[in-house]
């Protein structure tokens, strides 16, 4: 013990050596510290809506859980739970890096490594930024877990995770966003126009997702070989809608936190998004009782989300009456994508990727349409390249990367675990012991 | 797919020919550039304060389900995030316009439809103060489906929530909080203190909820044609916990963000809003314990917010000791309620009219009695009227749609239905497929 | 009620008549000008932070609920609405102002009981100070009632809240974090690194704890006469990680809440929590697959949670990278200690005394180790006194407060009671009446 101690407190004089006093603001001037107080009030905005977009993992969490079987819900918490710590760290040792770093081609960043060009006499907004950064990364991980639930091995799933935070993600959000430092992404110079992450957020996840969905295959039982299809319910309403509702509540960070600047235009944008939302639920429910006689609670639920999802890229640049009809479409959208991917037989047991891949997409075009800036053939052309390369640039590195795990270290589960649930046998441990469970 | 997109392209290039971009702020003096500082705070705790009452939802929604039944938990929950959703829409359409709109009369306003008068050269003022009062339009509209649980007719309660989002919300509202333009309402200008909504929120929606219950009848088999009654519980305890503890967040959102304004006076706010909140729950603690002999965890968890309710009018103008005595009256006055409303055969299976109509009158009249201003015969008078005036308006038009939606659509489902569950048979899903629920 | 009303009124008017009106604002200079609006960012804030932590009572509900049997959720849940409720009433009446009060000793205030001091011609500062106070005291308080859980009296636990929050942890904050007005406590007097309660608000929930599960004993069954112990799982696992992601967010408000400024500082106290969270969840998922040979959810969970402990003492003087350290030691040490406490058969159902004690001491440790200014061997030695003195102080008195409440009212249910569950029993009713649980 105390020579643990003694290496411990030698660390720590090392770590603490580099480290100078907080500096102490000499006198300002009237117009400087008026500055002063606007950053204060930009630091705070940013990190109370990093706090908000945090929150939407446990929003992820409760919306896979609830829509997956009870069997399979110890699991897919993990994963929840693992890829925002594993991604916090990646992201922290190399993503930020590859992302935001100084960028000399426009393809990645090069500095930033461990947030190394941090020190305390500097400026502390690159952690500001980095903390609202690394919690974008995490959504574009989790999403992808639930279109990959109930079959996948975890450590295959865990290093996944890794990939997409530190590589995948990252090196195509360099593109749209640019650098914190000099230097900007190739698309970003294009005028692509992204401001919240339709693309560089949702569509990452749901095209990477989609790869996972596909070299995984369906779930055991879910496509028959007389063409029918088995509906799979999910095991929890309340928890998928709680979890919804926490979406919805961390998207008033996601999309109009992404000023990073506590000013009046984040009003619209808490208005946009709102109103996506609500449109987009609500057109998704009309579109299910149109198709199935009934208003369906996981079609409305996945409404409200595919409205927020489409009204992200825009949401600063697009007005409320836009807002509406992007949140119409989308809440149409994901209602025949879902079908349409069932058609094709790729199971995907929450919908992630038709509310953040297909209604990703949408946005992202919606937002060259709807621009209130004017929109011209090279902006739609734009959007469409930048929409184009998304798909490419992570369809195939997933692809490819779900393809090495499965060779390696494995992917998915054998059919006994996948029937049994992956609960008892992955984790030795079930969600619910003390209720009698019947999923199958 | 072309011509779609075409016609998206027209609409959008229509949208946003009329938009300029954005202003460049020119050469500030120190004096304008602290107040545009000052605005800027305000704007982030405006909106920071709609998002947590936007969250009430969330905690509407576990509260209703948790208090009710397993087999009727779905249809809450698409209750819960269809009036919120249809709610944003109408109230942006027409009841935004009708409560704040300019009014020449002090009854309704008559601008503002649409958001139609904001536009992007101007104050982006409107659209923070839209979000802030959309999401209290659709707190009033969800407190009803509570009471009117486990037997109403999901198209019914569609038409309701419209009708009460765009109109009798609204109209009431204009009265008491007047308009964001020019004119104020005839409650307003005789001096009525309702800060930030016992009244013109949560009695609206208690009154309603009220008429509701009353035109719909109860539940199968509640009361006993020997005058005895049939307890039925909640299904769902931990998340009925949940929903409260979400609840009481949101109001930190509630009480102190109706300043608008980020300033010294929402402390005062804030403390009293979670004394009342948590006195309101030791006495329904110790009122229940006392009445049945057991310490009851549905009448604590009302308890809580019946302090809430009773706070809210006088939130910003009483002082934290009278906001413990105000809590400590809800607390009590929210069991004899229940107890009461169960006397005279009056269904309201979550208590919503004893939280929010009963405790709402309450508050509102505390807020008068212990006015750190000083109270006189007069203001008494006035809170008096405020509170028969919501009582008169609100009742009586909601028990004529109520009347009106029984006649055509219908209000309530079949016996068979009620009996099965709503869930299968409106919603062709049930909440917990994987588990044995034997709800009667 | 007529008579009521009068005296209601009565009170009204003695409450509000030693207040004065709204001051108003005399023209300012630009200097105080610019102050005020910096002021208010520090109101907004320290309450936002606030409302945070209070969020967190809903998180320590859903984790000790999540943790423990479906036939005691009722009674947990309740014990954590009321230990915020009923401590928010003695924090207000007597902790606060022997925590923060003025201080002539050192050892305990003596002014600012119920909340007196405030005038509304006044400050208000001390509003907003004692709102974020008060829930850092009811989250020790709630702590607790984890450790105790399904087997503690419902009676017994509202005196043992009663006392901590008025007594154990506010006298032994007010000798770490000193007073509001003059006067500082001894502790920190000599130099104690505690920024956010690592030692002040989890170690005295910690081992508050450890002194009541040691005088309550285990559960019945817990621990063989054979020596081998059995396991007791949880009964819902996505509330415990639902809780979990809420007490992560919750601490977004706790640690850089703390500095109660709106300034730059906040930045690295965000990054610092995160990488700690994110570092414990990962070490003790690593720790428990290698211990049991699968990733355990509940120590992964409780991992998350350890390193949020480990981080709170140093968020604010220890980088980025040392956080990461922090968190991975408090990973890997909250493993060992649930393992030890069983051995030592202390019955611990949520693993809080580890969690919180444990890991709090080796946050405060590592606070002076890893502190960028520097550390030597007497800051090491002011951190070792400060954590003998609380484990001292807390124990101590909570060991004798626990013998009390056992001699008297008594502490623990009877057998009866425990097996047959504390809901049906202390609280006529159970958490889900329409399921089948068979929790033994």
């Amino acid at each position: 013990m105390k020579t643990i101690l003694t290496a411990l407190v030698t660390i720590g004089l090392l770590a603490g050596s580099a480290w100078a006093s907080d500096e102490t603001p000499t006198a300002l001037s009237n117009k400087e510290a008026i500055d002063l107080v606007q950053t204060h009030a930009n630091y705070l905005w940013t990190l109370i809506a990093a706090a908000l977009v945090f929150f939407m993992q446990a929003g992820f969490a409760m919306v896979e859980a609830g829509f997956t079987r009870a069997k399979n819900a110890v699991n897919i918490l993990m994963k929840n739970l693992m890829d925002f710590s594993m991604g916090s760290l990646i992201y922290w040792a190399i993503g930020f890096g590859l992302m935001f770093g100084a960028s000399a081609t426009g393809w990645f960043g090069t500095s930033s490594f461990f947030l190394a060009d941090f020190s305390p006499d500097g400026d502390p907004w690159v952690l500001a930024f980095w903390m609202f950064q690394v919690v974008f990364a995490a959504t574009a991980a989790t999403i992808v877990s639930g279109a990959m639930a109930e079959r996948t091995k975890f450590t295959g799933y865990l290093l996944y995770s890794i990939f997409v935070c530190g590589l995948i993600y990252p090196i195509f959000g360099s593109w749209a966003w640019g650098s914190l430092y000099k230097g900007s992404g190739w698309l970003e110079a294009l005028g692509f126009i992204d401001f919240a992450g339709s693309t560089v957020v949702h569509s990452v996840g749901g095209w990477a997702a989609l790869a996972g969905a596909i070299v995984l295959g369906p779930r055991l039982g879910k496509y028959r070989s007389d063409g029918s299809m088995r509906p799979i319910p999910g095991h929890n309403m309340p928890l998928a809608a709680l979890g919804v509702f926490i979406l919805w509540l961390g998207w008033f960070g996601f999309n109009p936190g992404s000023t990073t600047t506590a000013d009046k235009s984040i009003a619209m944008i808490f208005v946009n998004t709102n109103l996506a939302a609500a449109t987009g639920a609500v057109f998704a429910l009309i579109t299910s009782w149109f198709k199935f006689g009934k208003p369906e609670v996981s079609m409305s639920l996945n409404g409200a989300l595919a409205g927020l999802v489409g009204i992200t890229a825009g949401c600063a640049n697009v007005s409320p009456i836009s807002a509406v009809i992007i949140g119409a479409v989308a809440g149409v959208l994901v209602v025949f994508s879902v079908l349409l991917l069932d058609k094709i037989r790729i199971d995907d047991p929450v919908g992630a990727v038709s509310v953040h891949g297909v209604c990703g997409a949408w946005g992202t075009l919606a937002a060259g349409i709807f621009n209130i800036g004017g929109t011209t053939a090279g902006i739609i052309g734009v959007q469409l390249l930048g929409i184009g390369a998304c798909f490419a640039w992570t369809f195939t590195t997933a692809f490819i990367m779900f393809k090495l795990i499965d060779k390696t270290v494995g992917l998915r589960v054998s059919p006994e675990e996948e029937i049994e649930g992956l609960d008892s046998l992955e984790h030795a441990g079930n969600a619910y012991p003390d209720f009698e469970v019947s999923s199958i």
